[in-house]
């Protein structure tokens, strides 16, 4: 066999930022071709760091700060002969020169490119919040970041009596990184109150799901602040602390506040040079990673994406993405054989004290905007076998086109999450159907999953759904259920007593077939919303009241998602109506 | 919305056998149809019970008995309306009359069906053992197996003295029951023996992974008789025990016995009735289940499928195709929309104490037996970011295609091994190659994953295998390496000090582009057989050798395979050959 790395006239490959995809870069390049010179530039005194760990070590759950640093200048040249430079901030490109001018401590170069790469990464974006340049602020993004932060928090909690109050942390934003850093923090002994402009928290997750995380946040004792804006830091005491006020009002006292509200693309360089940005100020780049330039490519948290599904363009910073865009970039730039970048389906994940949260393609939301017809399915399967013990409830809605293909999906749950989320982003690429769902042959023994999958119950449900055979109904849809349709619950009595829809009639599913009649005169001609705790019952009751010519339909998600939606209702009412 | 289930004029559906496929067809059945009657016979006590659970309850961690009842004929009578008949054994199919003979404890009846379902399962493989009527032998398929075994053991832990011997078992068959069968007699306290007669444990696990299972048995104190046979059980003491012969002479002295060592199809009823069965003696069926008679289906242990990537066909005793097979039979039966029956992959997974091993897809042997010409990947990853606390190494082996189709995976691991396996399981299935799984974007955050997952790094080794970028050579080829090239080990001096291949030349990884001469003057024209310990570093090295016009190649899997199939190499030499 021979290499297909055929000799290529590239004498030198400059790549400006020594992360993620700008290092998968610059280590391809070096593994491909042994004789191109291989400069990195990087602004900061860090290269290849662990920047998705940051929380990891503020939380103490990585012990070690030098674990976040996963190669140095000197391990980078010893192994890949790589000329990294860091302290070393590049302030200009010349496209027609083919030079880069970089500023060090020292002064300033001019260095010659034949590839230059860019990887500048993503700029926090700076909410319009006053006094944000008080010193108890902090962002969570570098290692510095990490520095200062970790300093802070430990000086607080240094020398405190044993009874003295909880110091006070404030966290704007509750994306990702937000949720982690709540987490850290609590884990060092903060109160911590989270402050969200959304109306819940993790927006990229449905409004059904996330009462989950929140729920799990105020078991760890946060304080949540949904659908406000932080407006003003102002200084409170000596000691450094402050208060933060909310758009509604609340003045929260906070010895640190940690603003993590989002990025933008770090793409200033790339525009100066004359590069096409899009619109939404992302670098332009082909399927390879070139941009308008032929001797310039770029990657990561800079560059545009097109997103699966809905065929929206823009960044989407994400690790994966961004080392496997280095790679390609590499690619070729030494003329190899490349693999094309696929769109981006945004998989993503986070650990919320005990519960996990995941998602792959776009949420619904997305989908309703791009105006694409979606079916919404619920479920509430056991992470594995449920006599197995230790099972876990997984809370798992998909998304399907009318022609059965998987549009996203999204969990939350406290074990097997990650798995089912690779499992149907893995589908998702693949642009499975609901029937291809159903028939996926996923590992099965008791301790690992169950012999119907979660992933399969999804597609066999979504089957029933677009077929026709149990039409279903949605817990936005409440409103209209209660005042033109009967709300039947086929829950047991037990189950209804603890919280039921007020109009409800219950019928157990178990009795429905001897009560046919019953529930036949109190629908008088409406349609019957039937629903049960996680819509499994409620399937077989929706089927036998179809075929009685009753025009049922099954809730979506049962009453779990229900009442996650309408907490309301979770309260128990006053005088359950049982059926006689 | 409107039902797509068209009246139909079935009126009696008769399932036979109420486990797994056959109550998933009764159930589904009835979901669809309302009116028909459902009559399910069973001829054991039980019905829908956890097939899959019954070693986890012998263990005690599954701790109530009636866990694995998961519904009883009563249970099954109020929400579905079938008319469950245990005790039911169906001794004869009329297929002309439409009819089954019925034999129960009260005597034998006839009948009528307009649609009859056989899930009749599997019967377990009698080994040709002297001497397996003796009362201490078991197998452990069934409830009634279960009990028995269960009550034996309890028989030989009760009232033993705290300082007697622990009871003996020898486990027959080291496939996924039979090892599960070891660890749950381990669990309760026993010595435990296991005889297989293949020259590994778990025979469809390739061999080179094997080992790592074989050293997790031998570390929880089980003995391993690997290659050989049992040949007599022969009584040997007053209390019941016994002692078991193995074909290397070997007497293992044994309280209890447990034997799996396979099943066949139980397709003796098929067969008498005339249906058409394929030359493994499982009941041939189509893609909706239906047999050579219009008025049959047939699903589960006892039909004929076809398997994915060699075509091969014959019976595949797993839970999740049975399932699914039931639902497409009952689809089919009552007239409903099917999803045809996709090719099986052969998916599954078995704990074993602290290890985790899976498949899916054909193994090794079983494409070669298929003369189909592949490439094997090996890699060692860590299950999530290696950096974050806990990271597990995974062992991972995957066949692809010369045109990069993935055919197979594997994995030995003990955390993140069913995740990946069912994300390959699902790419298998798509077809996917190695640029699709390069491609692949899983969820990552530190404690789930990495940015580059093992999924990814499978799909970018094979990437650099198929395009020759990197060629490699293979654990098997040791020999050869050692006889004709030079053995090139690229680790640290400490790690080659640990063991090493005798005649390899030590370079680290670090120090070969400044010592390429001496290389060169080792290899005297011979091509260069490179290893590192995972392939990682060796690929670098590899590429570094390649470039300077040797002629390279990186081994598969590195120092980690190699020595797991080699286990005379892991002990260090004496005098370790380090060049100057």
């Amino acid at each position: 066999m021979s290499t297909s790395t055929a000799p290529h006239p590239v004498r030198r490959i400059v790549v400006v930022g020594g992360v993620a995809g700008g290092m998968s870069a610059a280590a391809r390049a070096r593994r491909l071709d042994e004789h191109a010179e291989i400069v990195v530039l990087e602004q900061s005194d860090y290269v290849s760091f662990a920047s998705c760990g940051l929380p990891y070590h503020l939380s103490g759950e990585i012990a070690e700060r030098g674990s976040l640093l996963l190669h140095t200048p000197q391990s980078l040249a010893a192994a890949l002969a790589l000329d990294v430079r860091t302290g070393s901030r590049v302030t200009a490109v010349d496209t027609a020169a083919r030079t880069v001018t970089v500023v060090t401590a020292d002064g300033r170069y001019t260095l010659g490119y034949d590839a230059l790469l860019l990887a500048p990464g993503a700029v926090a974006v700076r909410p319009a919040v006053d006094g944000l340049d008080h010193p108890a602020v902090h962002s969570l993004r570098t290692v510095p970041d990490l520095d200062a932060l970790g300093g802070r928090v430990t000086q607080l909690l240094t020398g405190r009596a044993a009874d003295a109050p909880a110091p006070t942390a404030v966290v704007v934003g509750a994306g990702f990184i937000g949720l982690e850093a709540v987490e850290a923090l609590t884990a060092r002994g903060l109160r911590v109150h989270l402050v969200e402009l959304a109306d819940h928290v993790l927006p990229p997750l449905d409004p059904e799901l996330a009462p989950l995380l929140a729920d799990e946040l105020r078991a760890h004792g946060v304080g949540l602040h949904l659908g406000v804006a932080a407006q003003r830091v102002a200084p409170r005491g000596e000691d450094g602390s402050v208060t933060v006020t909310l758009s509604d009002g609340t003045e929260l006292p906070a010895d640190v506040v940690v603003v993590n509200v989002g990025v933008r693309p770090a793409s200033d360089l790339a525009r100066d040079a004359g590069l096409a940005l899009g619109p939404t100020g992302a670098i332009r780049v082909d399927a390879d990673q070139r941009t308008s330039d032929p001797h310039v490519w770029a990657v990561g948290d800079a560059v545009e994406v097109t997103q699966a599904v809905t065929g929206a363009v823009g960044p989407v910073p994400l690790a994966g993405p961004a080392n496997r865009q280095g790679r390609r970039a590499a690619d070729s730039m030494v003329g190899h054989r490349t693999t094309p970048q696929a769109p981006v389906l945004g998989t993503a994940i986070v650990r919320v004290f005990g519960l996990t949260a995941a998602v792959t393609g776009p949420n619904q939301a997305a989908l309703t905007r791009a105006g694409l017809d979606h079916e919404v399915v619920r479920i509430h399967p056991a992470h594995h076998a449920g006599y197995f013990p230790g099972a876990e409830q997984i809370h798992l809605v998909a998304t399907f086109a009318p022609d059965g293909r998987l549009l996203g999906a999204q969990a939350v749950g406290r074990d097997g999450v990650d798995k089912r989320i690779d499992v149907l982003a893995t589908a998702l690429r693949a642009g499975m159907t609901a029937d291809d769902l159903a028939e996926l042959e996923l590992a099965y023994a008791p301790p690992y999953g169950s012999a119907k999958d979660p992933v399969n119950m999804l597609g066999f449900v979504a089957q029933n759904v677009l077929d026709g055979t149990t039409p279903q109904w949605h817990p936005a849809d409440l409103d209209a259920a209660r005042a033109d349709t009967l709300v039947l619950d086929v829950r047991s009595p037990g189950e209804f007593a603890r919280g039921h829809v007020p109009e409800a009639l219950n019928v157990p599913h178990t009795e429905l077939r001897g009560r046919l009649d019953e529930v036949r005169a109190a629908a008088a001609g409406r349609p019957v919303s039937v629903h049960c705790a996680s819509g499994v019952r409620s399937h077989i009751a929706t089927r036998v009241l179809l075929q009685a010519g009753l025009d049922a339909r099954n809730l979506s998600g049962g009453w779990l998602t229900l009442s996650a939606v309408h907490p309301s209702l979770a309260q128990p009412a006053a005088t359950p109506r049982t059926a006689a």
